[in-house]
């Protein structure tokens, strides 16, 4: 569904701007999630599980699911921003179609569409176990491009 | 909006369950969350800020702030739920109005409509700074009563 | 939660810009619904029962509920903008709290959050029979003002 | 992402069930919109362009996009439920990418988790004119089965 030309990048350095902001979010390395992927409109984050990051039942909690999605969701959209754009998270919706049951889960962001301002953003997180890997959530996700705003940049 | 009679709880020791699900949920612990208040279709959770927990600008992450107003959501739904069930979340949408910029924050969970399995909650989240309080994350989220499945109890 | 500063209306014939554009929507026209409402951040819209605007239960679709809401979210968006801009939703999310039934209903946004470009307005549609007034819809928005762009001005 | 085992169909006659509780859907015709496809876990609602379903900018207005997507998505999921269940909109979320110009519109629900209680849908309208086909807008929905409740059946 994504516009092939939309699709383009805006700046060259956009794999060292996504790596250097995902690296000065202190959460990524507070609940000890990395970076596993960059492409032009893609983004994937991973997270190991750890029984510190749970809810009641033993599960990742769906706040730590939403986390890295929301985060593979806007670094997505940021490969797609000229330089000097900062990105935000105006607001996102999430459907939980399994526990979040696994030894490690990965979070995907895919633009779906990408405008001067406003960026549509698909995002999934699966967990992967011996049994395979299972889609745990479904993210739809709405991120605006800022310049020279409030010292937002990325 | 909330009906009267849908807002008795079923459960006379809803209180307690809260606090010891609360007590389970390990994420709350890792960041440093505590459950300031319950009530009858209420939960209210409070978080001081920590560096630790942040995006790249230096404000609390959107995952986060997602983190303890989805639980404020699911504990209000639970207060109403009758004893032996557990509480899920099918989904949530939420807003972002303004960077998470404060020195503590407090998310409260509201239940708009108590069902017998689908309850409706409405969330938002606060900043607090020596200049007031200020909303800056809006939920609305879809909660599930689920009965002797998967060993989900609450 | 509106901040008081940010609820000034930004054109004074806001009423009159709101109400032309209104009976521009002809979707308006052939549901039968009227602008009852008009004030800065707040619009309502009603609507009376009809038999074939209906789901295969017989209660009022709920894309038709959409409808009515998203116009008063959209239109209470407006009220707040500045003369020129035009009014488009960049999303929406909506929880069906109860079936669609009555003999009338009135659809009512309120604007939460108005910024210069994205507003965030929260909707409800609630029913009219004799036993009383029934809240049936939530909605949560996001509108943008757009200026000089496509032809889109209201 | 849809798992195989849950899309089989749990009623041999699912496709003459769509057929005539999209029959008894009056918003349908009223509108103009037809049922185009039929299978597990899959619906299409076609809508031809029509000036008196539009907004003030000569659109179709979001809500009957919306009408169309919520009905394909509602039947998508009825496709996969047993005989005797009826289906109920939980809730949605739509994102619009783009202005809905065109000559026809489609709408396409997909199941995306089929559950013995509820399904998550993802849905799609797209705009058809002589330049090609456009995605509008993207829903995700969640749909519930009822069985016994309140004279819904499908």
């Amino acid at each position: 569904m994504a516009d092939a030309k939309a699709m383009q990048r805006k700046d060259p350095q956009f794999r060292t701007r996504v790596a250097d902001s995902f690296a000065r979010q202190t959460i990524m390395t507070t609940i000890g999630a990395t970076l596993t992927h960059v492409a032009p409109g893609e983004v994937d984050i991973a997270l190991p599980f750890r029984p510190d990051l749970c809810q009641q039942h033993g599960f990742l909690h769906a706040g730590v699911v939403t986390t890295i999605v929301d985060s593979a969701c806007g670094f997505a959209a940021l490969t797609l921003m000229p330089a000097g754009a900062g990105v935000l998270t105006i607001e996102f919706k999430s459907n939980f179609l399994a526990p979040a049951a696994g030894d490690a889960f990965v979070a995907r962001g895919r633009v779906v569409r990408a405008g001067r301002q406003i960026s549509v953003v698909s995002g999934e997180v699966v967990a992967r176990s011996p049994a395979g890997e299972k889609v745990v959530s479904l993210m739809q996700a709405t991120m605006m491009a800022v310049t020279g705003t409030d010292g937002v940049k990325d």
